[in-house]
């Protein structure tokens, strides 16, 4: 089968490997129907994470079941599913108390963009929809395999609330969710920190009511002065860089918090704010599978379209060209079709 | 009047200087009836916090209203009070959303270890009994001014709930405010984490289900066995130093948050497990007036007793001899006596 390997940073490529089996009983085989390249995916091709050379990469993806392991029950050849990006039995303790991504069980789809991919603990980790969804409605349903499930838990982690003002930092396609998100849970003001047009465009489609395109202290001193100097109610905090956490400190109001969902790359907490002005910190690698019933139905009733963030489709022939768009930021976020 | 300063590390006096006065409208003198040494006071008393030569030191204590400024209007001579070592309005945006240490007109008690101190915000900070409390309810009325209360908010920031698992680290006053704190709040396993006897017997006292003596790693492994693997469901950090921090995050279980209480010194946060783990933080300065009303009832009702972490009273005088005990680890906690 085809898959996408990174060998080196900007060394993106195409290559014939063998089709993945099943190694345990729990797992099943999922052929990709669409997959999609993550923000996530863009540090160790700018060589700011370590590389496996000749690794394949791809974690966001929504597929057909293929196969299954003799211990799968619930999943059969031919179904439909959403991948969640971090695999799950969503039995354990953990799983019970919603946090999935930290399952005793944990898996990670590997190799996404590509022909095929393991899942482990296949019927923990995925939901499938009734029958094959319409053709319009993949780029959703991709989404939340991680992006939207990500924006959604960096919300869920600020404890955005109805009423009130939530300041997303970061538009890329998961800061957009976020905007999403913090919209959908029905924040009355919803800033999306951007100064990048058609970003600010999916925002306010998104339910932004302001942007605010001033960065560093001068994108703070426009919050303060949004919220008459007290602060955000919540900040969703979705880059992963010290000067995106800087900020979203400096925005938040005494006894708020900051969700993260980035993940952090050289970023140093800044600890006394956070003690003298009581701003907590909450967040991290998003329970994808625990919000995917939520999610799903919100899709399929169309109140949320969070493929609107996917704004250049590729052949997987050209995923190094897609790369290379989000790496330049010509493309938000690319869907690749296998 | 006497009042204690600080001049340089292990150096305190007793000193006479002027009484305060009332500058601005909205204070309170307010005589000292008791007051205490804070853990917080031996960072400078240790030379690990700059210290100003010569200036006052306290900030926690009970007394009676000697003189109000001409705005103040709910207070008058004579009212016994309890001052909360952060001084508030008790009326602003941040005070209305119970974050009182954070009002934008916060003020501090200095040279509470005094037989006089100013109060700003006096309407807004200070809280009254009906009439003279009974001698003997002084010293829980004295740890409410901070120690309870900041044992309180740790449980607060860390969630607890009826049910779980809380565990304390941290055996100075403050974590054994946080052990009946989470008793209190209903946690089914109260853990505290001392290797010192007498501090262990108030721990029981005070609620806790369990003792753990091992520190570091061993003590680490003692709570995962003790959670079946899984981690505490609260997590309460009462000393503020790396070591205690690092315990916190690694004996939290995914999803849960550690509540912070200690100044901060020297703490690196593991921000890579906070991400991959779930795991939050929440706490800082806490909003003491904003918890006053319903711990005074507690200690009114003889539902709590956190006077008990006083186990050395000393006539001012001897302040220095006060010091010296919680330094060398003598005493829990010392109340001093005009």
């Amino acid at each position: 089968m085809r898959v996408t390997t990174i060998h080196a940073p900007r060394d993106i490529r195409l290559e014939q490997r063998p089709a993945p089996t099943i190694d345990e009983p729990t797992e099943a085989i999922v052929k990709v129907v669409a997959s999609c390249i993550c923000g996530s995916d863009l540090w160790p091709y700018r060589g700011e994470n370590d590389i496996d050379p000749g690794s394949p990469i791809g974690h966001e993806m929504v597929g057909v079941v293929e196969e299954v392991g003799s211990e799968v029950g619930h999943l059969v050849p031919g179904d439909f599913v959403i991948v969640p990006f971090v695999h799950c039995d969503n039995t354990c303790e953990h799983c019970r108390a919603g946090m999935t991504s930290a399952c005793i069980h944990q898996g990670f789809t590997t190799g996404g963009q590509g022909e095929y991919v393991t899942v482990h603990q296949a019927d923990g980790s995925l939901v499938k929809t009734d029958g094959m969804p319409d053709a319009s409605l993949i780029p959703s349903l991709l989404a939340l395999s991680d992006v939207m499930a990500t924006g959604w838990h960096a919300a869920v982690s600020a404890d955005v609330r109805p009423g009130g003002t939530a300041v997303v930092v970061g538009d890329g396609a998961v800061g957009l969710c976020g905007v999403l998100a913090a919209a959908e849970m029905g924040a009355d003001r919803v800033v999306a920190m951007s100064r990048h047009q058609p970003r600010q465009r999916i925002a306010e489609q998104f339910g932004a009511t302001h942007v605010v395109e001033e960065r560093g202290e001068e994108g703070e001193k426009r919050i303060l002065d949004l919220t008459d100097g007290v602060g955000a109610d919540a900040v969703l905090e979705c880059v992963g860089t010290d000067a995106a956490m800087r900020t979203a400190f400096n925005i938040a109001r005494p006894g708020s918090t900051v969700g993260f969902v980035g993940v952090p790359h050289g970023v140093e907490l800044p600890i006394r704010r956070m003690f003298s002005k009581n701003i907590g910190l909450a967040g991290g690698m998003a329970p994808v599978r625990t919000y995917l019933p939520n999610l799903l139905d919100r899709v399929l009733r169309g109140r949320i379209d969070p493929g609107k963030v996917f704004d250049l489709t590729l052949p997987l022939e050209e995923v190094a060209e897609g790369y290379r768009a989000m790496d330049e930021r010509r493309a938000i976020k690319v869907l690749l079709e296998p």
